[in-house]
């Protein structure tokens, strides 16, 4: 193990936390710039009693609404011009992922003279990482990404179709206020979405790090174990506040980098879904949830080890030796199972998308990344052929 | 759940990572003050190599040796008057949690006019919490204390008998730098006083917490399994590196907020011990080996379920039902042999302390932390009464 670890954001978790949002922002600005999505928050309330909490600090609000599912570039550079023009010294984002990425970027954006489209990494010459931004609170409205307390964001350049990351320690959230009260009304499709991208952060670490993680290994399998097993209660039954907060947490856990510590490993699937949903605008989830069993049947012949040990632990199998593919196999069998009682999908005919493309899908994956040999980072590195592979049997 | 969390020190992980402590330190201070413990530092050549690090870097070194195992609030005046003097703007704490918790008070005494005994909490009302400290950097050479990686310092005052904890945000290190090799070298008792350390640091958060913390739950449970497997592999050979990473890895996870973050719960066996050690000036953690067993069996009554769950998943002991005591004493009893296997004392005796003092353990115990009942905070609250009969198990 040889890592580094840092993540500054103060976590503030809890039913009703979001009524300190104003005290909160007042520590860091007096002009906040409200980033949001299509809708919801005003249409249910939430938006307002935000904006009642900021103005009762003291705290000035300007509104940057509209925020894409899949954020477009479009939507930072707007949100960076209504920021400098209205001199805004604080960013509230208050909404899903999107919402948040797209906050973190513009907040990023106003200290940048160039396109914002510079800063997300897609295999440019002229990248640049950002050194400074607007201080940055995230209101999460959805248990899903885990943004709100990582330094991450992911956008979609709409002209290129291309969609990537952008990461910078100036990038973290000084605060984030954590409400699972805000989630209750989330519809049941975005539950399920929501636990099925966190267990996928989560297994791309376990499976893609390196050898000889005990510790992070059992902290991965705590996260899916639970994710499951609430997330079950929570598309079940949306006003289960118990269950909502506990995929809450797993959420934030499965990207904190808690997790991951110390496991350096690649995103492929990631990388993957990335390029469908630049040419698709599907939702990431949707993308992930029929990719990751796909790219798990892949990659268990290369690492059966971890793949059985996944098998054991989680869906209690029993293995016959501690490399068994088949007890292995089974396993990712079951996980697609579990993928399918919460009706996250898991081919990609069921979000119409046929197999004209998926040369180009592996192409522009490469395009944004690629190791020194050319192959997509994971365990195993991927060539364009393994890509295609892996999409074709998830057709 | 309802808590917050934040914890910002930067951690550089790894075998040969302290080779880095010059280009850190260079970062935040010109001249040092490099606090030191007994000697081991010196004889072994970690010291020099630090300090040759450190002279590359064009950073100056003042030296502060001789922290003791307990350390001491005249050894925290001596070193803040050292710091003073030399107008040291960065402090570097070398050696275990005695010398990383003594650099912690002195880094923010120099900014503290008052006496820095004031800063240690102990039931007094001119409790002075504080705001600015001069940056900290931990190189930590022993897996136990995790003292690294947080905001909090144990302090005894010898001329009270009095042993409690400072805990403010400025304490956080900026930058933790842990080299598991710097480990290699510790002696066969104090690689077991520290698996023991660091798994009380665990239990205290895992018994002692609120309900419904599944996810926290499977994350101590994953610390301790690793705790006593590579444990007992670091006591029997010293010179596993594989087995230092994994303790250190785990010692630094016991206590740096990520197990116990939302249980929200009590450390009363560490607040018994810190009485008997304030006493007697016995090694921390082997008063932690006695104690905790004892405690254990005291509070499994009050917490079936959870004391039959460590039972069933630390040790694979099969319960009858979620609350089945037997079953839980049993996973108790398994406790106290594996404390057993790694030669820690599990009784009072074996350190030769008897039993005369023990109503007034009982009741120095309770003067340094009470709640509103005049109980000692944990689960359940424990009286004088019961604090002398945990003790009277223990002889």
């Amino acid at each position: 193990m040889n890592f580094e670890f840092y993540n500054p954001t103060h976590l503030i978790f809890g039913a009703g936390k979001v009524s300190k949002i104003g005290e909160v922002t007042f520590k860091y600005g007096k002009k906040a710039l409200l980033v949001t999505g299509g809708g919801s928050v005003k249409r249910n309330g939430i938006s307002d009693r935000v904006i009642a909490s900021l103005k009762n600090s003291g705290v000035q609000v300007v509104e940057c609404s509209g925020i894409e599912p899949n954020p477009r570039i479009s939507s930072v550079r707007r949100g960076a011009d209504i920021a400098r023009k209205e001199n805004c010294d604080v960013v509230i984002a208050l909404g899903g992922g999107s919402t948040m990425d797209a906050s973190k970027v513009i907040a990023a954006a106003v200290f940048y003279d160039g396109d914002p489209w510079d800063m997300v990494f897609h295999g440019q010459s002229n990248l640049h990482i950002p050194t400074t931004a607007l201080p940055i609170i995230t209101v999460p409205t959805l248990a899903a990404t885990g943004s709100e307390m990582n330094a991450g964001a992911v956008i979609t350049n709409e002209e290129t179709s291309q969609k990537s990351f952008a990461q910078a320690n100036c990038l973290y959230p000084k605060v984030a206020i954590v409400d699972p009260e805000l989630t209750l009304s989330v519809p049941e499709n975005h539950t399920a979405y929501g636990v099925c991208d966190l267990i996928t952060h989560v297994t791309e670490a376990y499976f893609n790090g390196v050898d000889n993680t005990p510790i992070q290994d059992r902290f991965a399998e705590g996260v899916i174990l639970n994710a499951m097993e609430w997330g079950l209660k929570a598309i079940e039954n949306g006003n289960d506040l118990e269950a909502r907060t506990q995929i809450q947490w797993a959420s934030i856990l499965a990207l904190n980098g808690w997790v991951s510590a110390g496991t350096n490993g690649g995103y492929p699937v990631h990388m993957i879904e990335h390029t469908i949903s630049a040419h698709h605008d599907i939702t990431h989830a949707a993308g992930l949830s029929i990719i990751n069993p796909s790219w798990m049947r892949f990659s268990a012949k290369h690492n059966p080890q971890k793949f059985t040990q996944f098998a054991e632990r989680i869906f209690s199998l029993k293995a016959k030796n501690p490399q068994d593919l088949d007890c292995a196999l089974k396993g990712i069998d079951q996980f697609e199972i579990f993928l399918k009682t919460t009706n996250c999908p898991t081919r990609l005919s069921e979000l119409n998308i046929d197999g004209k493309l998926i040369k180009r899908y592996a192409q522009d994956t490469l395009q944004i990344v690629h190791d020194e040999n050319g192959k997509l980072p994971g365990r195993p590195p991927m060539s364009e052929e393994d890509i295609i592979k892996v999409l074709t049997a998830a057709l």
